[in-house]
């Protein structure tokens, strides 16, 4: 039982005050892969140019990523993101953006994925979102991401989309601009009625909110010791929440899921953000091990409990 | 056992996107007293004017708070302060301050207040802290406030003063100017060399952090559904911090206290933050319950396990 994770893979040149890399592997499949890969089997579905590198096919090799999905473009180029992060690294300014052959993805689910259990949707098109879903109608568990260009421009699409998710996964400034009101616990009731049953409010290094009808679950973001390169840890959050559910087997039942499982994809979900951060790009995933993993895990347990 | 309380006792004008109070009951030592009687008794040294109104007096006398070392000045005035709230709450501006009596502010202990165990300094000029602190020789546990003005310009007065406390209490912003470090963990390390070997970082609604020598504990902060006004949540987190660890007994041993005392000090500071802020100014202490305190703490618990 596998996961498919669809949405961008690219090549970012990334400045924060501690270095400036000119081109490395980005995109938020990319993140959301390599980080449910250390959980549960991944099949990536995204497009690329043929400058994509031998080396960055490796890596995602390297983790067991099915890439069969993965389209090249003759002629094409990946596409490109440049920015530069503020000195408290919480902002960060986008320099260049060129979709490349993004700008044309028509995703195409290879016939062996469309019959697999999980769909993690990262942060495309709303329209393209809905139909990556209609190519898998035995999906047990889809959810996604979104923004503020997708919730202001495209609404009505995001609308019918977010109709058929069991969950979302947002930051809090997305979740006021989607739901129109500020108080996250309102914001939280409002986005609920849209479909989703679950919905995960990012917070960057705040931490994480978990809502469900029922209450709610929050959590501190992990506290590093040094954060080098912010890139791709929302991404890697989501790969953890859904790697770590898709991992145990989890399936709703009428949009149940067990809570304490749901609790712990939280927490697996800010491990893995906290590991991006601590190398640029998705150096850190070079290393990685699942034992490295669940000692953070422990350290959470051990930072929080009462 | 008593906790003495030193610190601001003074009428604020405050407006938020909720309504606006011309004059109301406010200061730092009032907070903080207010907030730690649900905990243990409480001793106030403070100054105010003759303008001070008797209802005020009741409402502290009505939480048993100790009044013998508040100095009535004849003729006086009590120390105002008017400020605006941001539309997210967020930020503030200072309207007015009119510091009146408390410009002379000279704390002189009572007799009965010397041999106490705690001692709770609020945001006052360093000097000032240390003379009360000399006050008291027998006390068992110090902490306290300071703000960014007392840091940059009476940087040598405050480090003097830090050197004889168990524990600091700020927000990030003071950490990070207080150590010369962005970072929290390592803004914590340096200022725990300072003296306290306790320190706790407020976050607002992000929560606080208690840092020791020996690790950390992080806490989120408590989701509540309305915030009428922000004034006082810090002063009220001291409170209960300190006035839980009072009510214990808990005196530190060779600057070691029990962990798990302190990590439920820090949620029963949250506790007290999360109640000031749904009412204007102290309104919610007219009517708060310890029964209704226990309830939030069981909440926080059932929001946080994992």
């Amino acid at each position: 039982m596998s996961l498919v994770v669809v949405g961008s893979v690219a090549y970012d040149g990334v400045e924060t005050p501690h270095g400036k890399i000119d081109r490395m592997l980005g995109g938020a499949a990319t993140y959301i892969s390599l980080a449910a890969s250390y959980f549960t089997p991944v099949r990536i579905v995204a497009v690329v140019g043929d400058d994509f590198a031998q080396e960055d096919v490796d890596l995602l090799a390297s983790r067991q990523i099915d890439l069969s999905g993965m389209e090249r473009v003759p002629g094409g180029k990946t596409f490109f993101w440049a920015g530069v992060y503020s000195a408290d690294m919480n902002d960060r300014t986008t320099l260049r953006t060129d979709l490349n052959v993004f700008a044309d993805f028509n995703p195409k689910l290879p016939e062996s994925y469309r019959t697999e259990p999980y769909l993690l949707l990262g942060n495309i098109q709303p329209e393209l979102q809905k139909m990556v879903r209609a190519q898998m109608p035995g999906v047990k568990l889809t959810g996604g991401d979104t923004m503020n260009y997708w919730i202001n421009d495209f609404r009505a699409q995001l609308l019918e989309t977010l109709k058929e998710w069991n969950f979302l996964l947002i930051n809090d400034s997305e979740a006021r601009l989607l739901s129109g009101e500020y108080n996250l616990r309102r914001a939280a009731a409002r986005i609920m009625e849209m479909g989703p049953h679950t919905l995960v409010i990012k917070r960057g290094e705040y931490g994480a909110i978990l809502f469900r009808r029922g209450g709610h679950f929050i959590a501190p973001g992990y506290l590093l010791e040094d954060v080098f390169d912010p890139t791709g840890a929302g991404d890697c959050f989501a790969g953890g929440f859904i790697g770590y559910l898709a991992g145990r087997g989890v399936t709703p039942n009428d949009g149940d899921i067990d809570a304490s499982d749901l609790r712990r994809a939280v927490i697996y979900g800010s491990v893995m953000g906290s590991f991006c951060c601590e190398k640029f790009g998705v150096d850190r995933f070079r290393s990685l091990t699942r034992e490295e993993i669940e000692a953070r895990y422990q350290e959470f347990q051990d930072c929080t409990a009462f």
